[in-house]
């Protein structure tokens, strides 16, 4: 695979939904200034991304926009469905899964894990939930490479290193929670509070900043 | 005020947070190192960081932690307690109404906004829950600046607009769209499928990434 930045994967996602929404309206065919405009980007941008992972277009027509959005997949998704699991089965937790489930039909939260025997044992927003301890066993069983962490801080170490044992390779962190895993594991952070006081504090100071 | 970048505001709003946990495993002084090692970031961006919002160390001892927590805090927080507003109550609204009420004091959620009317006019997860065509009274009422915005995609535009005429100058926008507002608005993004399947893809290509 040639080197594709971790910013131009952001932005492929990006174009993709762009693109499934485009699809929605009717669209048939964009231009990379098109792409552009809609994602806050320019053409040449655009076009590079695109390029990068070998999807072409026509300078007549444009790109066709099934043929991209399938493009686009080809490169980002798994062949097959790729199976993650969430951890931690709070409120939090539950709304996670379901927006995963209605926002990507390539990913399959296949399975959940908490420590509350009220939870554990019982399936949740269609999802089975099972003890941390049976981490290891279900992590294999079911093929899970990533794990969405929505657990309280103060456990996210702990939990993070058991799912890392039992063989995950990458978290989406939702854990307010700086994560120290061996480096050939994926961590990207979620940091809600974060987003909103930087949120806040760039609303008061808009002028200034 | 001086200018400081996005990014140094991230980066004291997580300095804050390692701060208050190190704070309760009873931590009296920080050096710019140990704050370094705990963000991953260097002492050097550490030590810029808080001289720049005027922070001061003591070369021999440290930073003390609870000086800091309060240095940056005068920086990043309103004076008083920020209003803020939770725009679409489904399920990652309420969990959202949740997590903020209980990881961040100075944040309070004043007003929830949604259109059902089985929703509006009760109070949910502590927080009166107003029909959107109120936006406009409820907004001046509360002096909310700040909307966290959990709606659905489709109409997470339209919505926006409304709760800007009614002066809501900043948008912590978890709807997977992007916002086409006045520029003088704020919009932080907090997109959820491009995060997890950025973390899919590089969990699966790492070594080849």
């Amino acid at each position: 695979m040639k080197h594709v930045s971790h910013k131009s994967i952001e932005r492929l996602s990006a174009y993709r939904r762009l693109l499934q929404t485009a699809r929605r309206t009717g669209l048939g065919s964009v231009y990379s200034h098109d792409l552009a405009e809609m994602s806050g980007g320019t053409a040449a941008q655009v076009r590079r991304d695109l390029m990068g992972i070998g999807c072409a277009g026509n300078p007549k027509t444009g790109y066709d926009v099934e043929e991209l959005i399938e493009c686009i997949g080809d490169f980002l998704d798994n062949p097959s469905v790729e199976p993650v699991a969430l951890v931690g089965v709070g409120n939090l937790g539950r709304a996670l899964l379901d927006f995963f489930s209605s926002h990507h039909p390539k990913l399959k939260t296949v399975a959940a894990f908490d420590i509350d025997p009220q939870k554990t044992g019982r399936v949740i927003n269609g999802c089975r939930c099972y003890d941390i301890v049976d981490a290891k066993r279900v992590v294999a069983d079911e093929k899970i490479q990533v794990a969405i962490l929505a657990v309280p801080a103060d456990v996210a170490q702990a939990v993070s290193e058991k799912l890392v044992d039992a063989g995950v390779a990458g978290f989406l962190n939702f854990a307010p929670e700086r994560l120290r895993l061996p480096s050939r594991v994926v961590v990207e952070n979620i940091d809600m509070t974060m987003a909103l006081e930087k949120t806040v504090f760039l609303a008061r100071h808009k002028s200034q900043v």
